[in-house]
């Protein structure tokens, strides 16, 4: 009965809006150690950063480990073995353990030779963010509500880059054999005419790989249309939801 | 009788799920080995790679003759040339078509000089995709409902690029005589501002140049959210269709 | 009597079908005569170009006369000369006449120097294309009926970029003397990020250049989010009359 | 009594048109001062843009006075010292406050060395805009009432952009020790790709690096998707407001 309490206690604790608060402190700190020890003006405190890169993940170590053992106080119904199993293999189950493995795999490999190997599994702890922030919660489930129709544009989207990348590579070619050297680089220049990022370190220069480019970029336009329609509508409407649950 | 069997025997096969599933597999190999033979790295491999474009390409033929041959599945209460021919000259009959001449192109000139124009033509194995692909089509059908407004937005645009592609030519030519060369290059620039890629390559420099840039740009945008906003609201409209269905 | 069946005649004949067609077959390739005249491969047939030019443009000087004759066809209730009047001084009749000005200022400045000094004036025949695209006249019909809003987000637009090219100019002069060489360039520099088109000609290299940079690239998407909205539903509402008519 | 009715009066000569056109007209002229003075070419005028900005600064020192002095008649019903108070910290005050500490600064640091950094505090000018600027006003209004879904939606792209930033630069750094030199790096090619403005000094050229941006880049037009949305609705809703209140 005690032990029964304990886990609802500990439950109830992580949920809690100090620990979320605090938890969000320690992510963002975190990742900002992270970015501040990428600057070659901070090297001489990189052993700081270091060391609360470390207490962050020790701490979300601890975390992962209470979730485990408070995990029957989810499904009071299931037998306290199945209840940990199903958490571990749970969305929510894989975020916390990724956000661990980096503070593990230091210890695994202690002899690591520069400073951004040791940090570069922290990225990881981004992943931390997808738990605690409720605007990427809230956006995760309007787009897994659109899943099969963005699916659809994106299948598209892939057939028309592979289409223009293969037909702009056997046109450019022999034009530009450096710039276009393989459909590799053709499906680079495709991915990044079609966004209209358009870098321009890649671009075709003769008059039928322009005129296939120019086709191309109103076609992405065309297509970029349909995620930001489905988008747009599904998100809208969620927050009609959100508004009419509140009247 | 029997003939008439075997026609609608075939029809249905053609149309099962593992022969689509087949069909798919086979044109995503032959996409990769497309892809794969550019690069150098896999150089050696060419002759499989070839090898397979080969059987894949073979593989379409007798897919073509067997819908040939089938055809008259169709349209039961047509002679049986009529639907064939019918067929033939269908969207989709072209797309076969298409997906087959490679095959036959390959034999007919033998003496091809390196591996890449023997696989050229095989580009078009991608038109495939158009028939398997079940994303492709139903976005090609929103298309098709909204042709002529959509038709509407793209006279319009091109009517605007053509004229900032002239005024620019003349304004730019004298700072930049060897980059604005003629107005295919004016042309070329105009459709890559109106599009927002903006490579970089070619851009004007005078005055007023830049002020007739900036003002395709915000031209551009308002022009580009016509097409946007029909096709998003026609592929919302079909998706509402779809589950209204459902219901 | 007899002239005023005249004037219905003429009226009715430039309305009609075979007139608009050929009218729109002149102005493509008299557009297609200045574009071909700029590429020094077709220099040897400049002549030709430069023919078919004044030729057409002697059309429209004739379509432009009898356009003010037979003006009074349309308001049979004013007097002949106001009517006349009208015409000339409405829209359409300004871009009849500014499609008329080349053919005569042609032969005012007679000792011209070089084939595209002559040509330069021509690019005014693409305004003819107002009169005859109806894809064009619908879209003009329709950002019309948004006017009020659209100049609000465009007046926006302008306040943003205004501040953040003059605050760019004094972060990055110090660091870039020769690229923000003065505001003209920073305001080239904003438009070019707002519009998300991004030649890559001038950027901020500055970190509080940068910043500033991401947080107008922020403010862009926002902002032509608005234009968008607003085009994109104004066109929707007017195809969705079109439709409810023709029913 | 006097005084009372003195403060009415100055409240609505304030408000009046008149007022307004002229406060605009100033805002406006200040604006091309400082732009102008930017000019090398106009360098020999300097001394009369800086005259007029300093006059028009005069101006809205002046407004500001008078504003504190009638802020009383806003609120008729509170204590004249805590009305002049809530005006002072009211969002209008500090917008006035802003523009006056130019001419205050311009006086405090007398010995400045160069015309632009006497010039540089009078950015702040373009604040007077918002207080006069009605489509601005409205943006302002619109964007207000969307305010927690654009911070959602704002707070997810920040994430991504982290995320993706930390990422590519521990998969670049190798091969661009001199372009992805710190996460700060990373940070700025991270939004100008998910803006897709696309400047093209800092891009990937690894194939996993590749890859990621491409993704980057998908996401970023799925993210950008909803302030879209959001906004686009939210303006049209406003305006659907103001027709209807019309009738």
């Amino acid at each position: 009965m005690n032990m029964h309490n304990n886990i609802y206690t500990v439950q109830n604790m992580l949920k809690s809006k100090v620990v979320r608060f605090f938890a969000m402190l320690v992510i963002l700190i975190s990742i900002s150690c992270v970015v501040l020890s990428s600057f070659k003006e901070f090297q001489p405190y990189g052993w700081l950063f270091q060391s609360f890169i470390h207490l962050a993940s020790l701490l979300f170590l601890i975390e992962y480990v209470l979730r485990i053992y408070s995990a029957p106080a989810l499904n009071p119904e299931l037998p306290a073995y199945r209840s940990r199993l199903r958490y571990i293999f749970s969305f929510y189950g894989i975020v916390d353990f990724v956000a661990v493995i980096p503070f593990v795999m230091t210890y695994l490999y202690w002899d690591t030779e520069t400073v951004h190997i040791i940090i570069l599994p922290y990225v990881f702890i981004v992943f931390k963010l997808i738990r605690y922030s409720t605007a990427f919660q809230l956006i995760l489930k309007v787009m897994k509500s659109v899943r099969s129709e963005l699916l659809t544009a994106f299948t598209a989207c892939l057939i028309i880059i592979c289409f223009s990348a293969i037909l702009v590579y056997f046109v450019e070619k022999g034009a530009q054999p450096e710039v276009f050297k393989n459909i590799g680089d053709s499906m680079w220049w495709a991915v990044i005419t079609f966004t209209t990022v358009g870098y321009g370190d890649i671009y075709p220069v003769t008059p039928i790989g322009r005129i296939l480019c120019a086709f191309i970029s109103f076609v992405g336009i065309a297509m970029l249309a349909i995620p930001t329609g489905i988008i747009s509508s599904a998100f809208i409407a969620s927050m009609k939801d959100k508004l009419s649950k509140k009247d």
